[in-house]
């Protein structure tokens, strides 16, 4: 009787999701129990199964549960075209977004010196290991434009051109349908120095 | 190849959660994977345990894993007092912010028959059985000021009336800190007209 209930239990469980807050954990809770068992269940099948198999790819670092991922294991992928990406969600992102049918490298994470994340960390041997064995034609960087982003594509930049290969990064700008009256000054002033020539 | 990834999998089962869209989902999951794992395991394990084992109290009707939850199985809460409320996570509420030592009776919802929901899918005949056997000597209506709540009130009233039990309804008015220019119109009204004397 002094044990916390089942109920309970689930709700301070729940809270371990990003975002989740006590109140928002308490109608999660409810909605499965009164609503959603079935989903419930399934969604903790799914987790455990999750947790405990999705490892890395070895080719690509990417979140996967095979021992290369999807991407990596499409021959039709092209292999002249390596984009560099911080996190699987960028993956996801670019997947989801853009008719990029290149290969992909995940350093998962980006260099910060100050949080102990160095070249090791973020899988640069790897990298340069690759690029040295099958050099991609061209190296895209599609770090986050923040400063750990910046410093980590610079580094990437240093990298390639000790290889000779081409790099590009992604275009930084004012985002479409956005207004320039609302951008912040530093995306309005690097739209301004990265302008392009129209032919 | 062609089935969808276990990460995929993880992202849409996350959805069946209330508020969680395809954003909030992608960001869980990869919270989970890259920096709580243990955690992850632990919640698929309780929400499994919940899925399977949580039912309704037999007194109270009041989500519980055992026959009877632990409010009603405390011999220190008072059996003259019963509070009647639409859900779980009022008497969550009530028992987080007041010092209410009574019982509970938990509708699990409120009578509204535009939706199919009269007063036995409320359990209001085992309501009728426990102010038949074990009269209260105080009601406490605590269902939402809303429509359907206001009408499931006037319904326990007069099942309470015809059992000659006292009944009360939590009061509803200004809410403290909240400033009278900003609180709207009807519950000013209500405020109004329920006003109390000072002694």
């Amino acid at each position: 009787m002094t044990t916390e209930s089942l109920l309970n239990q689930l709700i301070t469980s729940l809270r371990c999701l990003p975002g989740v807050g006590p109140k928002s954990a308490q109608r999660m809770a409810l909605h499965l129990l009164e609503r959603n068992r079935e989903g419930g269940l399934q969604l903790a099948e799914v987790i455990a199964e999750a947790m405990q198999n999705i490892g890395r790819c070895s080719q690509c670092r990417d979140l996967t549960e095979r021992e290369v991922c999807a991407v990596c294991a499409n021959p039709g992928r092209d292999q002249s075209l390596l984009c560099v990406v911080e996190s699987p969600v960028d993956v996801l992102a670019i997947e989801q977004a853009t008719a990029y049918k290149g290969r992909y490298f995940v350093l998962l994470g980006r260099l910060s010196p100050l949080d102990g994340i160095g070249p090791a960390e973020l899988g640069m041997d790897q990298l340069a290991l690759r690029l040295e064995q099958q050099p991609p034609e061209e190296l895209i960087i599609a770090t986050n434009p923040t400063v750990e982003g910046e410093a980590t594509s610079y580094y990437l930049q240093r990298m390639a051109g000790a290889h000779r290969i081409r790099v590009t990064r992604i275009a930084h700008g004012v985002p479409l349908g956005g207004e320039l009256e609302y951008t912040d000054k530093s995306t309005l002033a690097h739209a301004f120095g990265s302008r392009l020539l129209i032919d």
